[in-house]
């Protein structure tokens, strides 16, 4: 299970100050809990594992296993939480380099660029191709124009084109619950109290996942597990997390930072980023979340979270075993001084990068946060996943903020649709 | 030329803001170009631009095409400066999806992961490999371990294995020098008076650059044509960007974002975080950098950008031309309601939903500055390089730090050795 370690915050936090934090913090976990809060009809990530839908997952399992069958690549149209959760999972699972355990999962729709747009198409050529399109409403711009290339070209290319293009979408509303009904694609729903980035566990994440070839009910499991665990134990880590940064917040620590040593840990932190910064960054309020990838970039903005503006904080993502399983080689000559680690292995050493790096930002006077794992696996992804998702509802409520809406995403569309004369 | 527009600043700066800063903005530029301020000692990126050698781009040109005609796969190893320049620059000018114009170039010795080294290994086998090992000292500790992997790889299986080993080093000192002796390695010189992050436009960059197709003299031109535009000119671009983005920081804006809205421009925003984050973060001050690309990330921190703390300022950075050429597909049945789009370019609406986000988030109280370039090319991919190092320097004068050194990366490395427990 996910392990939270606030150690590296004390010096920065007055004594009683958790004590004098915790009636608040119980009451923001509560009004979760209770679903007696701002934005409680956006609560099903919670009901989707408290009540698993079995045939859900058969579905998946069936469709997944057609894809990794007859497509050489997927490719998943979809922007922000449409995207996110599924690209993060697949970083943290696949291999560096491919081929992974299934076809290539490429996306689109997340942005507009007309030469993205190109090469991918050029990419596509002569390959078996299928498209997953997510989108709730089905007429967000980025995605809707993705999908009218892609869709064009699945059917000037394959007879069967409507077996190849799957959508998951509203129950009901929307553009693509009117192509869906007349050309029969294959359906999947985004449940309507799921925002887009609690989405990763319903079949927006899911199908992507398990046509990749990830075992998705080990990830749900682990969620399940943390779901359960964690919903009648009051002070667990997810809270303590929420309820820690918060107070770090309310010192005047406004940037986090979330640092991986495990690069594919990375798409983690992409995902992170929007949870946190889209639930809390409202009314003027909350934390700027910033994910940094380590050691690289302890040879970049490593000199600012060492020695520049005293308001940051940071979380350490840490897995305890990486299976590289490669040990150093000895040199002859040991020209460059490194052979008193030769035998060592590579995670040991990277282990040390870890510990050393907390202890100089703490000397650094930068609070420190761990959250640890075993390994990098689906259940404790899928525990991982849980846990950020329930602690940035705590968060979000001990904030004062509706944690599960994001009026601001609508201001750039608006001026958006002004410059390009919508009718 | 690149241009910089800062009207989008001024609702933000009081009236005379910027003729009160006048002088002391003039000093700054005057401290570098006259080299009499601290770091003077590392201002050999200036020099290389300043009297090119005619003999290196020679050289560079005759390794690569060697390295392009023979090898399937050039391995970079190099951390920070050593891998950032060249990375952003083959992202920015690549194709989305490969193959590019040479070999595929990948990169190791950024990190400790033992689970990439392997993933990375497996990905070389039966393939014919280069490496071009990236490092002052030789013993910087990422990339000697990965270098001691890659070696022995590459010794195993081939017998030119010292053709295919190119070194980039300090011209004397350091453990490389010590085996390219004795090995008879290929060398080129990272010039002592050149930092790693303003390292791009010397062998660091330009040798796994020009192995990669791209058209390296044009680039290092574009520089050359930046240098000489603005050496004399006090009042230039890069200077009103250093002064703008300084007087906002006074004003209370300490962290900027830079987005951009072509995705391939992404590897430029991870080049521009190390340079300004390293070059200011210190002395506790500094901007803090944090790169966005949209409009994906409209849909993830654009809600924080949009609504949350008022600490931002933004700099986009825009080409005006997108090459992709494709118009957007009619729907016979306009289900997605877009057919008012029908016909227009990627490109232009991409270019729309810039305009649009630009001015939500000045409605949303952020003040932003605009970077312009005509079209994504190696000439203003180079003149952009340099704009950010002129302007970077300039504007670490202006804050009162010498933005030539890198005090704190050391820490990490003092406690990590000592876990290691280096003899």
């Amino acid at each position: 299970m996910i392990r939270f370690d606030a150690s590296g915050t004390q010096p920065f936090l007055s004594g009683d100050a958790m004590d004098r934090a915790h009636a608040s913090v119980l009451a923001a976990r509560r009004t979760l809990v209770d679903g007696s809060g701002s934005g409680n009809a956006f609560l099903g990530w919670r009901d989707v594992l408290r009540s698993p839908d079995p045939d859900l997952m058969d579905r998946l399992r069936s469709d997944a296993e057609e894809i990794r069958e007859r497509a050489d690549i997927l490719v998943c149209i979809g922007i922000g939480g449409s995207y996110l959760g599924a690209r993060a999972v697949l970083d943290a699972l696949g291999p560096y380099f491919g081929p992974g355990r299934g076809p290539e999962i490429l996306f689109a729709g997340h942005h507009m660029s007309g030469a993205y747009v190109r090469d991918l198409l050029d990419r596509l050529e002569g390959r078996s191709v299928y498209l997953n399109v997510i989108s709730k409403s089905g007429t967000t711009l980025e995605p809707a124009l993705a999908f009218r290339f892609l869709r064009k070209w699945v059917e000037d290319r394959f007879e069967d084109a409507e077996r190849r293009i799957l959508v998951t979408t509203d129950p009901e509303h929307g553009a693509l619950n009117v192509l869906q009904r007349e050309k029969g694609y294959r359906k999947y729903v985004i449940p309507p109290s799921v925002g887009g980035r609690f989405s990763v566990l319903t079949p927006v994440g899911l199908l992507p996942l398990a046509a990749a070839g990830v075992d998705v009910t080990a990830l749900f499991d682990g969620a399940v597990d943390a779901f359960h665990a964690w919903e009648s134990e009051a002070d667990n880590p997810a809270v303590r997390y929420a309820a820690t940064r918060h107070l770090l917040y309310e010192a005047g620590y406004t940037t986090e930072i979330l640092a991986v040593f495990e690069p594919r840990l990375a798409g983690i932190g992409g995902w992170w980023q929007q949870l946190f910064g889209e639930s809390e960054g409202k009314d003027g309020k909350g934390i700027f979340p910033s994910t940094l990838q380590y050691s690289t970039d302890l040879h970049s903005l490593g000199q600012y979270v060492q020695d520049g503006r005293r308001t940051l904080m940071e979380t350490f993502l840490v897995a305890d075993e990486d299976d590289g399983g490669l040990t150093v080689p000895a040199w002859p000559g040991d020209e460059d001084g490194l052979n008193y680690l030769a035998g060592r292995t590579l995670s040991e050493i990277n282990r040390k990068a870890f510990e050393g790096t907390a202890r100089a930002h703490l000397d650094g006077l930068v609070p420190v946060m761990r959250l640890g794992m075993d390994r990098i696996s689906e259940r404790e992804i899928g525990q991982l996943l849980y846990f950020f998702q329930f602690s940035v509802a705590v968060s979000g409520y001990l904030l004062g903020v509706n944690p599960f809406d994001q009026p601001g995403v609508e201001a750039y569309k608006k001026e958006m649709f002004r410059l390009l004369g919508r009718p």
